[in-house]
Parts: C-alpha cells; sequence; structure tokens
C-alpha cells in the first residue's frame, strides 16, 4: 500500500512474474468507501460452475492481455482486450471463462 | 456516466478526437467519496507558472501516450509511461509540464 506522505510513483505493467502458480491480487489503495486493486491472471478462470457474486460494485479495467468474461443471463461472453472498462454492479453475477495461458493479463479492478 | 442497472462496458482508448484544442474531463463513475476520470491531452501542459493545489488525493494513471510533470520541490521532472502510476496527495503541489502534441495522451484520474 502506498503512504499519503508524499507523492509517489508505481509501474502497474512492470515486475511481472514469469509463472502464475495463482491468480494474484495486490492492494493499491484503499479507504473504507473503495479498494484499488491490481489483478495479475495466466491461464487462470473461475472454477467451473462458480459465480462471483460481491457485495459491493466492481468497476474493472483490463490493462494488458485479454479475457473473456460471463455475465449471468447474457447469451454471448464478454471480450475485453486493453483499453476496455466493464462495470459489474453489485450482485450482478459474473465469472470469467478464459484469460490466455502464454503471457500476464494486468487488471485494474475498483471495488466500491 | 455508466448507469448501475446492468454490466456496461467502454473502451478508454476509443473514441480519440483527431484534434483536441483543450484538455477533456469524462467522469467515468461519482460518488460522494470519489471521482473517477478519463482525461485526454494532446500538446497540453499547465500554463507557466500555475500550479494543481488540490483538496483531495489524487492517483492518476497513465494509460496511453507520455507526459512529464513537476512536483513542488522536486529537482527532477516525473516522467510516466502506459502503466505508470502516481499518487499526489491532497496539497502536493503539481503541474503538467509536457504532453506530446502528435498524439492522444489517455489518462485515468482517481479524485478521493
Amino acid at each position: 500500500m502506498i503512504s499519503l506522505s508524499e507523492a509517489s510513483m508505481k509501474t502497474l505493467l512492470a515486475d511481472l512474474p514469469e509463472d502464475l502458480p495463482e491468480k494474484k491480487f495486490e492492494v493499491l489503495l484503499e479507504t473504507p468507501s473503495f479498494r484499488l486493486e491490481r489483478i495479475l491472471s495466466k491461464g487462470h478462470a473461475t472454477p467451473e460452475g462458480q459465480w462471483y457474486d460481491q457485495e459491493r460494485n466492481e468497476w474493472v479495467l483490463l490493462l494488458r492481455g485479454e479475457a473473456r468474461l460471463e455475465i449471468e443471463g447474457r447469451e454471448s461472453e464478454t471480450h475485453l482486450l486493453p483499453g476496455d472498462s466493464l462495470l459489474l454492479p453489485a450482485h450482478c453475477r459474473h465469472r470469467v471463462n478464459w484469460t490466455p495461458d502464454d503471457r500476464i493479463t494486468v487488471w485494474l479492478a475498483l471495488h466500491y
């Protein structure tokens, strides 16, 4: 977490690991009203039959890589490329169906 | 502004104008505790002798393009490239010294 004493810089596309056995969550900022995270995936998907069903709204932005998400009740998958953002209202059930397994996918997520 | 009734997608690197006479601010999300904006620059810089001095903390992420910022009291400029984030605490005086004038620079800014 970044201290608030002075201006500080962080490169979100650097220090990407070669191997990533588990999806990795890193908190960038946290206040009582929101949490900003960097998430790294490499071939990770939500386990079969599971859905995210969250108490808070989530806004995600894909920074690098690629992802296919499924939103409950929608026929077609949502395909995210770098620069694509998606607002998932609280309790909008969704799952990550696919991320590429040959490179790191970098997400920014704002939970609020 | 995005409605919260259902999941919605927005591409932050699309619909970039060819010409940009003024720096452009677009609110992506706003709550009582934060405001998330997309900012577009093309050759824009803070006018000579002026500084930003803000009541709230600002976290910025450069998504495309390039920028050089000056932070009061620091000798060297801060150079931002895509993926670079910078936390500017409230009242940390800063200015944008330069953005390229041959392409659009896209920023994400979270004021909180």
